[in-house]
């Protein structure tokens, strides 16, 4: 069975960095539905569907006049809401004259986007990354469009055992293959979590580096995957025996948190948008490089493999025999999770 | 419902400018039929089906020997009526070594060329244009490959109210879409003809320049669209005020003939030849020079925002609601037009 | 009737010289089938399925730990009969973690690979070519990646009528195209001959100037095509009269063997592997070099041509007529014999 082309619809996904969307007209696909994005003069995020209702040209390519968005092929105009308050020629504007807004929400650093039916759009029940945003935190991020399927990055970020092999010499060492998981499927909330308590390991070069640890390490990674749209993976790492205190700060530990918001463009593409924060080091620029490079490149590695595998779906078909062992725990949680998402979903509307 | 990818058969279209075919075998490929076209030593135009019937060859890249074109994979000879006069390894000719010969004619600076079964083609129903080659006018022109279906082309065509949007600062200034046309379609004829009379307009740049009106003009765009093939825009500037005399020739205004043959070269591409004649500055090199610069760029706007929608018609699929209002009445006229030319058309015999 | 996309099976196929093998990992994919390939510590050529059993990450982009291939992904390892011999995360390896190995030849300077059902894979039925690895021969060679289907050079080379046109001023000749064939089609041994004996013959000019000879000559062609997989030209050379002699070797004449290993790679892509054998000039690298020039001009002559036959099939598509005379024999009895092959092979199992 190969990695589903499905995409689960009524859920919010990442749909940029806030601080991507500004003044001027953006375009990014979501989920097969193209989408123009703007911040409004009162300083809200507005997306609409990026169609004039006219003759489709995208108002991406158009003019931003105040609020209002001016069609560049024929003068059709937009408000915020989505509304055509002029068309050319004629002063009667059509009823049904009217693009798809769609309900968006700011937190944690990330423009939120509901695709789907309006009604359950309930914002309260995105998932959270808090120290994105929050104070004592120095976070590194990217985004890399990944010309592969959603379910190829969820698999790969589930089994971290691919680190030994694929990111040998950045942040595999041989104990991440060789670590046994915990997994759990917390269906009600729709999270997968994969736990790799490493006791005595390596210490991966760069953690080296940035904290200035020497020698074996206590490594912890707990991954929670809010199906589909949001990767945490909460990254603990301190000198051997070093556990956290029972109550109290951990602040003999180091935390990093590495997230990952995975938002489908099509069915076989991805914005693959990544973040590294830290509780330590904060504000030297030096780590901040070093940590940015080092993530960067093993998302580059990533995206190189996932590319490769999508174009191997392209090319072989996707009649194929996959054999699954104890790794793919999490990887086949996720999978279930995302397919039963996918049959409580509308179809497509688009 | 999307613009259509049919085209009408059993209809001339323009293939070249009569300057393009020469001695040399040139390609080019109408509603989708390969074809070459060379200039024989009669001086007469040859248009052949460009495929030996051996093995398919493209006879365009052979050498021609005399009036007679030598495939250059195994040496079918044919003449410039389109027969077989020699093959390899044996003097027999099978009888059915032929390949189709079209039909063409020469006439206002163009090589017409009638696709379709041989019998009604007419060289006396193709559309003029005499400006193109008459004396006291001086014509530019040019050919833009476009990567959108001929309908998109049509639909642009007929409707200027765009100039002011994607054209503003080029031809386009605001009263061209306020300005109400009036529309006639003459099914009998298959023409479309779509006026717009503005009687107090601000005179575009590259007209204030050429002519030397300074202020407002009075401007008339009258559009003459001869499905499917040939369309052209009269178009008359004067000083505010200035109408045509009751006799005698118009000569206080200027006569700008802006022709466009629209060829269909795929279901999904369209070659676009333009041309602007003019009966005034004539011979001025400096004029041309700006009117042709001016109007490629036009042509070049154009060509971007069609290939767009080409492109999204690509991937979202044609499946979708336009919503059309009163300046798409000569567009929509000129759709009718055409499906009813495709429905009186054979299957394509391709 | 188009030439056919289809591909025998159960046949062996020349998957690369045996220089090309060594310790790295080699992909090349064969009939559609994606293969890996190394040369065991042993000096054996291993050829195993390129895809990983696990998510099918290819094994050629991955790493070689003695005669082991470890995948580049997640590290699951094969041993060089394909067998899984380590996972990560767990000491017990699944039953059925196997990759498909596949027999292996190597002959005459090639290395040969079965595409089939493994039982009825026999070495001895490989064709041979022995000169190209023999002493008293000298031997120039090549491979060109060809973006045709396997028939479409069949076809060429079995009707060499075709040097005239395409290869005019490299090797063909008028008499070739002029010089009637004789064809015979062997089907109890797979293999079509075709004989063109030219008596009194101009002689090619990279001909003479490897020989010496100056003058008229008398040349044979003798084509054997082993279908679907090997074609040898037998090529003799000599001044006019001078015939084999009834006994004793043929040391008045000059020979050259061409052959041709036409592997298919997909079913419109073909390798295209070139071998000019000759013994006179023995060693001499400039007619070496003038050799191996002109020889891979005229294959790249072939490639070109073939490369764009293809692309008319794919744009015209294959619903036409060809139109075949007598040179075509023996490309027509190559067809029938492939289609027989076919008609006896089992679907393809990939």
């Amino acid at each position: 069975m190969a990695p589903t082309t499905q995409i689960p619809r009524n859920q919010w996904y990442v749909a940029a960095y806030g601080s991507e969307i500004g003044a001027d007209l953006k375009a990014r696909t979501i989920c097969g539905e193209p989408i123009v994005f703007y911040r409004a003069s009162s300083g809200d995020v507005v997306a609409l569907a990026d169609r004039c209702v006219h003759r489709r040209f995208p108002l991406s390519k158009s003019r931003r006049v105040g609020d209002t968005i001016v069609c560049g092929y024929h003068g059709f105009s937009y408000d915020a809401a989505g509304a055509c308050v002029a068309v050319p020629g004629q002063t009667r504007i059509p009823r049904t004259a009217r693009v798809k807004s769609y309900p968006v929400a700011e937190q944690d650093s990330f423009v939120w986007v509901w695709i789907g039916d309006d009604e359950p759009a309930d914002a309260t029940t995105i998932p959270r990354a808090p120290w994105l945003a929050a104070e004592g935190w120095t976070t590194v991020r990217g985004m890399e469009p990944l010309a592969a399927r959603h379910s190829l990055l969820v698999d790969n970020l589930l089994d971290l055992s691919h680190e030994t092999y694929l990111h040998g010499g950045y942040i595999g060492t041989p104990e991440v293959a060789e670590t046994p998981i915990a997994t759990e499927a917390d269906e009600g909330n729709g999270v997968v979590r994969v736990s790799r308590h490493m006791d005595d390991a390596e210490c991966p070069p760069f953690y080296a580096k940035s904290t200035g640890i020497t020698g074996q390490i206590t490594r912890w990674q707990d991954i929670e995957y809010f199906s589909p749209c949001l990767y945490l993976l909460h990254s603990r790492i301190a000198p051997v025996g070093v556990l956290p205190p029972a109550s109290g700060p951990d602040d003999q530990a180091f935390h990093v948190e590495v997230v990952y918001a995975l938002t489908p463009e099509t069915e076989t593409s991805t914005h693959d948008f990544w973040m590294v924060a830290r509780d330590f080091a904060l504000g030297d620029e030096e780590v901040s490089t070093f940590l940015r490079d080092n993530n960067r490149t093993v998302v580059l590695q990533d995206v190189e493999a996932l590319n490769l595998l999508e174009e191997i779906l392209r090319t072989d078909g996707d009649a194929y025999q996959e054999l699954s062992i104890n790794i793919d725990t999490g990887g086949l949680a996720a999978r279930r999770m995302i397919k039963s998402q996918n049959d409580t979903s509308p179809a497509a509307t688009a």
